[in-house]
């Protein structure tokens, strides 16, 4: 078992997407306290989105008035951009990075291999809390789902995947998770590897995972976790486009907010 | 374990709702079939249906191009009509006898306890079979699952339940199963009672139980069962309406048609 093996590594904050706003902001307020409040310095990564001065926007005077006094948004929308070195500084020495939503692909695209994306992986290295929402949650894994078809029937080709960031080892994430319907994608990828921990975050829901493999669930929806350590059949490899999977002897827990997972030990806490 | 005792019983056809009837017809084919084919007498039951003169006309239509010669349909519109000795005659000299879709509680509550009902166990328990589908499917068990919230994340108040007609015990059905994106509902009904087999059928699929409690999936989609014998923690006692549902350590079978379960043992039939 080499599940979250020997490496240093910080925290991860990684949200189902639409996380309270407005109200009482009880992820975002966490993410800051964790990032060091007062003393945090904030950057938030728009790469996800195609209306990246909004997006960024926003989410900055959110923070602002979470009492972060130093926060800025990096609207990275070049390779060229990615890999300035003002660009990697100001990642370096962040204390809370935040990938905004939009799609997943576009931070993959932007950002694999430049030197910000470096800086990021240095800095969680370091302690560092990266979060992410909607696909900057998606990103987080070594392999990321992109997609999936229409058809909420767990089928052959429902769902398209690709390298992630690779902040998370053999975890799959998938968030708008109950809102969206996305059961079958999140099957279809752990029944491809079984040994991949499925994880499905519903909206206004995150995952805080600490860098001993635990997560804790916080936010005001469920956290579906489905483990396929002890699946004995899949016919996974012999489905063509449209027909139907089979997977047999999967684990599934629904986490509640306030319960945990020891994905090394794959294991539900219950305190 | 009293779970399907020592009854002697007839075969269920258990349908998830929307099953082709216009090209192969696998599903309504094969419930020809066992009903005797050329020796059939079929009986359609349009009681869910608020249009049972239409629906019944239908399905008498389609079994009598699939060679059914004697079939009928009995569009019964009131608990009166449902204790008529001729209906109930009907009804046990039938060798097939078919629900068509409507409301579940259309079902139960037109039917329940009257000639009709005491026919149709009878009829069961002399060998018979007694397909559904849709609301004609999800009537077939003890409990039976008559609404749920539109929310689609696992929440208390998330599902409405009632008493059905009871041909199938300690199993809870769900139907249009991965369509309406109905797990949420499932894990609630199973959290509730984790002895209960969760049972979700999608649209065109069909499970067909056999008299031992061995079912086998047929059609086009998935069966999803969601088996809570080995659940280790739940908070449903606790919920109030819309607060998150915690449950750990359900075991989840993604079946494809060829695929079977045994309900007794519950062990999935990989042949």
């Amino acid at each position: 078992m080499i599940f979250l093996g020997e490496k240093v590594r910080g925290y991860l904050m990684i949200i189902g997407g639409a996380e309270d706003r407005s109200g009482d902001k009880e992820i975002l307020k966490k993410f800051a306290e964790i990032s060091g409040q007062g003393e945090a310095r904030l950057t938030v990564i728009t790469a996800a989105s195609q209306d990246p001065k909004r997006v960024g926007d926003m989410y900055v005077e959110i923070f602002s008035k979470l009492g972060i006094g130093n926060v800025e948004a990096l609207n990275i929308e070049s390779r060229d951009e990615a890999n300035k070195e003002a660009i990697a500084e100001r990642i370096a020495n962040s204390t809370g990075i935040f990938f905004t939503g939009g799609d997943q692909l576009r931070i993959t695209s932007l950002l694999g291999g430049t030197k910000a994306c470096q800086a990021l992986e240095k800095a969680y290295r370091h302690g560092v809390i990266i979060a992410g929402t909607s696909a900057g949650a998606a990103a987080m894994s070594d392999t990321m789902i992109i997609g999936g078809s229409e058809d909420h029937a767990p089928k052959g080709n429902t769902v398209g995947m690709a390298p992630g960031l690779g902040l998370l080892e053999e975890v799959v994430i998938d968030q708008h998770f109950a809102q969206r319907g996305r059961m079958a994608r999140l099957l279809l990828a752990v029944a491809q590897n079984p040994f991949i921990l499925g994880v499905g975050i519903d909206e206004d829901t995150a995952i805080l995972v600490y860098p001993d493999g635990k997560f804790w669930v916080i936010g005001s929806n469920t956290v579906t976790v489905l483990d396929g350590r002890c699946v004995n059949f899949t016919n996974v490899s012999e489905l063509r486009p449209g027909e139907p999977l089979a997977m047999c002897n999967a684990t599934l827990h629904i986490l509640s907010p306030g319960l945990g997972f020891d994905m090394k030990n794959r294991k539900p806490l219950l305190a």
